[in-house]
C-alpha cells in the first residue's frame, strides 16, 4: 500500500509540514527508514537520529530542528505511529463461519459474523459475539460468554462459566478459569476446596501468551476494562485487577488481592494475597509486595518499600565496605588515644 | 438445591446448635450471606463479622459469642466449608465414552466409564482408568498410564511413557514429560543429552495450569502423593517432590533436587539443582535455595537463609542510615578529642 | 539392544581399555549400574563412586585409579554418555505423512518425509521440511516456515509469518510469535501498537515447554543458532538472542534487548529492555540486569552487579550485626574518654 503524506496526515489527524504529494508505503525505525517510509520521533533522546534520518516523513510532536524533513505533527506521535502501522498492515478478517473440523455444541450461540477456526471445541450454552475470531485448537467450555470483536488466538482455554468482554485479545496458550489454589489442610492432608466462582474479563482487555487466570472460590476473579497483561502472568483466585492496569511478563498476584486502576506491576514482580493495592501504583521489576499500598505508591525490593528508601538502602549497602573501613579507623584512633590517656593518671596522682 | 440444617449437619459430621428445620441453599462469605445461606468462621480474626453476619447458619469451631446464630460446630470449619461447597455445587460427571472427534490408538485401553472429550489424541498402548475425564484437546502420548477418577482439563499434554495416579487433577495447559534441560557442551556447542526417563505423578496430586514437569534423564521425575502444585510451576528433570507438598505459583525447582514430605515453597521461590531439601520445610516467597536444608527449616531471601536471620539482616539494613550517622558522630567527637589531646604534650614537656 | 564394548568404543570414538568382548545393554548412574551396564565419570568429585561402581564399563577421561574396570577413554565423557544414550534409546521416527485428522491448507508445502500428527492445523503458504515431525494438536499459522529434521512436540503454536530453522526441537505448549507487549498510552488509555514483525528461530535451537517468544514490532525477534531455552521462558519483542546461549527456566528478557553469543542466564533471572548484553556473559539465578554488560561479565543480584561485589556486599550485610556492636563499643569507649578528659580543664585552670 502506498499513500500520499496529505492522505496520511488526514487519516492520522496530524498537521502536514512539507510535501503532501510525497508517497510512503510503510513504517520503519529512524535509522532504517528510506525515502518511501515513514518514521517517528517520540523520545527527544533520539532527536539527532531524527535529524539524520533518510525517512520520507517523520511523525513528531513539534517542528523543532527537523524543518528539512517532511513532518506529520501530532501531540501523540507514538499513538500516530501505532495507527500508521495499522494502516500499512491491515489485519485481514478471516471469512466468517464455523470450520467443519470444529466441535460446537448444538445449543451454543455463535454470531453469524464470527469465525470459529479449525479444531476448536465450544461447549453447551456458550456464545461468541459478532465479529469475533476464535483461533485453531482453542477450547471454550460450557456457559462461556465471549463478546464482540474479540481476537482469540490458537489454543486458548476458557473454562466453564467464564466471560470475556468486547474487543478483547487473548494470546495463545492462555488459560482462563483454572481452579484457584485452595485447600483445607487437616492432619497433613490437603483437601480440595471447590472453586465455584468464575472469571470475568472486561472489555478491551489483552492477555498475553500462556497467562493463567484462576476462577474465584465463591465470587469471580476480575480483570478490569482496558487492562493489558503480558505473557506468563499468574492471577490467582478472587483477585480484582482494576481498569487500565499493566501487568508485565511473569508477574504473579496471589489470591484475593485487589489492584486499583492504572496500576503497573513490572516484570517478575509479585504481590501476596489479601492485599489492597491502590490506583496508579508502580511496582518495580522483581519486587514483592507484602503490605497494602496507597494510591500512587512507587515501590521496589523484597519486601517492597518506597522506591526512594529502597534506592537509599541499596546505595548504603554498596558503601558498606567504606563504613567498615571507617569503623576500623576509629578503633585504631581510639586505641591510640587510649594509649596516650592510659599512662597519665598514675603520673598525675 | 435446598437442605435443612439438620441434614447438612449430618452430612458434614457437625453438631447442630439452633434450628434444624431452617433451610439453606448455598455458601457465601460472612458479609454477603443472607438468611438462606451458610457461611463460616475459621479464622478468629473475623469473629466480629461472624457476630454481625446475616447468614442462616455458620460453620464454627466453638459456640463462643455466636449463640444467637444457627451453628454447625465442627473441629475443622474450613474443611466443612469445602465439603458444603461440594454439596451445593455438585460436579456433573460427563457421560462416559469417547467423543467421535477424538483420535485414540486402537490398542489404547480406555475404561468404559471414562470420558474422552472432543479432539483428544491418545497414543499407542496408553490407558485411562475408570471414571477419569479427559478434557477437549488434551494430548496423551504412547505408553502413558492415567489412573482412575482423574480430572484432566483441556489441552494438557502427557508425553510418552509417563504415568498419572488415581484421583489426580491436571489443569489446562500443563505439560508432563517434556525433555529435561541437559546438554554436553564441547567447544561451545551444546549437544543434547537424551532424556530417557519419564515422569511419575502419584495419587491425589493436583497440578495447576501451564505447569511443566520434565522427564528424567535416566530415572523418573516424581511428584509425591497428595502434593498440590499451583500454576506456572517448573519442575526440572529427576526432581523428587515428596508427599503432601505445596508448590505455589511460579516456583522453579532445578534438576535432581529432592523435597521431603509436607514441604512448602511459596510463590516465585526457587531451588538450585542437586539439593536435598528436608520435610516440613518452608521456603518464603521469592526466596532462592542454594544449599541443602534440614527438616523443618524456614528460610527466606536470596540466597535463602534462616528466616529469623533474614529478618534481622533486613532490619539492620533498614537502620543503616542511622549507623552511618553514628559513625560520622564518632568521627567528629574523636577529631575533637584529638584536638584537645594533641596540643597538650608539648605544653607538659 | 546389546553391544560389545569394542563396538561401542568404535561408535563413540573412544579408546577401549579392558575386555572388548564384554556386552552392555544400557546406561546407568554409577551407583545403579550393574555388570551389563555402562556408566560414566565426568566429574572428578565422583571418583570414589566410580572406583566402587559395579558397572560393566565406564566412560572416563583418563585411566587413573580405575584400572580394574573396563574403560572407554575419551576426552569428553559426558558427550560420549549423551551419545551412548542415543545408541541404547534410539528414537523411532514415526511414519511419514499427514494424519487424516490434521487440517492442512491446500497450498501448504509439507515434505513427503515429514510427519504431521493428529489434530494439527497448518495454515496457508506454510511449509514443513524433510524429516520434520509435528506433534498432535500443534497449530502452525500462515506463511510459516519450519525447516528440516525438526521435532515439534504436541500443542505448540507458531503464529503467522514466523520461521523455524533446521534440527530445532520445540516442546509442548510453546508459543512462537505472540504479539509483543506494546501500547501507546494517551490519557490513561493503552492503545495497541500493531506488532508487524515476526520471530526467527535459527538452526539447532531447542525451546522448552510453555515458552513464549513474542514477534517483533517492526523487525524480527531472533533466537540465535544453537541456543537452548528451558521451560517457561519469556522472550519479548525485538529481542536478539545470540548463538549458543543458554536461557534457564523462567528467565524473562524485556523488549529490544540483545544478548551476545554463549551468554547464560540462570533460572528466574531477568533483563530489562533496550540493553546490550555481551557475549559469554553469566547472569546468576534470580538476578535482574538493568544495565548494559560487557563481554564475559559475571553478575548477580537485584540490580545485577559484578558477582564478586555482590558476594562481598552479601557478606558485609551478614556481618552487619558485628559492625553495629563495634560502633556501640566505640561510643561507650569514647564516652569514657570524654569523662576522663572533660573534668580536667577546670582542675588545671
Amino acid at each position: 500500500m502506498r499513500m500520499t503524506l496529505a492522505e496520511l496526515a488526514r487519516r492520522l489527524d496530524a498537521e502536514l509540514v512539507g510535501n503532501g504529494a510525497r508517497e510512503v508505503d510503510g513504517v520503519c525505525p529512524l535509522d532504517q527508514a528510506g525515502p518511501s517510509q515513514l518514521s517517528f520521533l517520540h523520545n527527544p533522546r533520539y532527536a539527532a537520529e531524527a535529524v539524520a534520518s533518510r525517512a520520507g516523513a517523520l511523525l513528531v510532536r513539534e517542528v523543532g530542528e527537523l524543518g528539512e524533513h517532511n513532518l506529520l505533527v501530532t501531540p501523540h506521535p507514538y499513538l500516530a505511529f501505532a495507527r500508521a502501522l495499522a494502516i500499512f498492515h491491515p489485519v485481514e478478517q478471516p471469512p466468517a463461519g464455523v470450520h467443519p473440523s470444529a466441535v460446537v455444541a448444538w445449543d451454543a450461540d455463535i454470531a453469524p459474523s464470527a469465525t470459529i477456526g479449525p479444531l476448536v471445541a465450544i461447549g453447551s450454552h456458550s456464545s461468541v459475539g459478532a465479529g469475533s475470531v476464535v483461533g485453531a485448537g482453542t477450547v471454550i467450555g460450557a456457559q462461556v460468554t465471549v463478546g464482540a470483536d474479540c481476537l482469540i488466538h490458537p489454543r486458548v482455554v476458557i473454562e466453564d462459566g467464564c466471560s470475556v468482554g468486547d474487543r478483547c485479545i487473548l494470546h495463545a496458550g492462555t488459560v482462563i478459569g483454572s481452579d484457584g489454589y485452595g485447600f483445607a489442610t487437616v492432619e497433613g492432608l490437603h483437601h480440595k476446596v471447590p472453586q465455584v466462582g468464575a472469571v470475568v474479563v472486561e472489555d478491551d482487555v489483552e492477555l498475553g501468551a500462556n497467562v493463567c487466570v484462576d476462577r474465584g472460590t465463591l465470587g469471580d476473579t476480575r480483570i478490569g476494562r482496558g487492562t493489558k497483561v503480558d505473557n506468563l502472568v499468574q492471577v490467582a483466585h478472587n483477585v480484582q485487577v482494576g481498569e487500565h492496569c499493566l501487568l508485565v511478563a511473569q508477574v504473579g498476584i496471589s489470591g484475593s488481592t485487589t489492584l486499583g486502576h492504572h496500576t503497573v506491576m513490572a516484570g517478575q514482580s509479585g504481590a501476596a494475597g489479601h492485599l489492597s493495592i491502590g490506583a496508579g501504583v508502580q511496582v518495580s521489576a522483581k519486587a514483592a509486595v507484602f503490605k497494602d499500598l496507597p494510591d500512587g505508591a512507587f515501590v521496589s525490593g523484597v519486601p517492597a518499600r518506597p522506591h526512594r528508601e529502597w534506592m537509599e538502602a541499596a546505595a548504603r549497602v554498596a558503601r558498606l565496605g567504606g563504613l567498615v573501613d571507617r569503623v576500623a579507623a576509629l578503633e585504631r584512633r581510639l586505641d591510640e588515644h587510649g594509649r596516650r590517656l592510659a599512662p597519665e593518671p598514675p603520673e598525675r596522682s
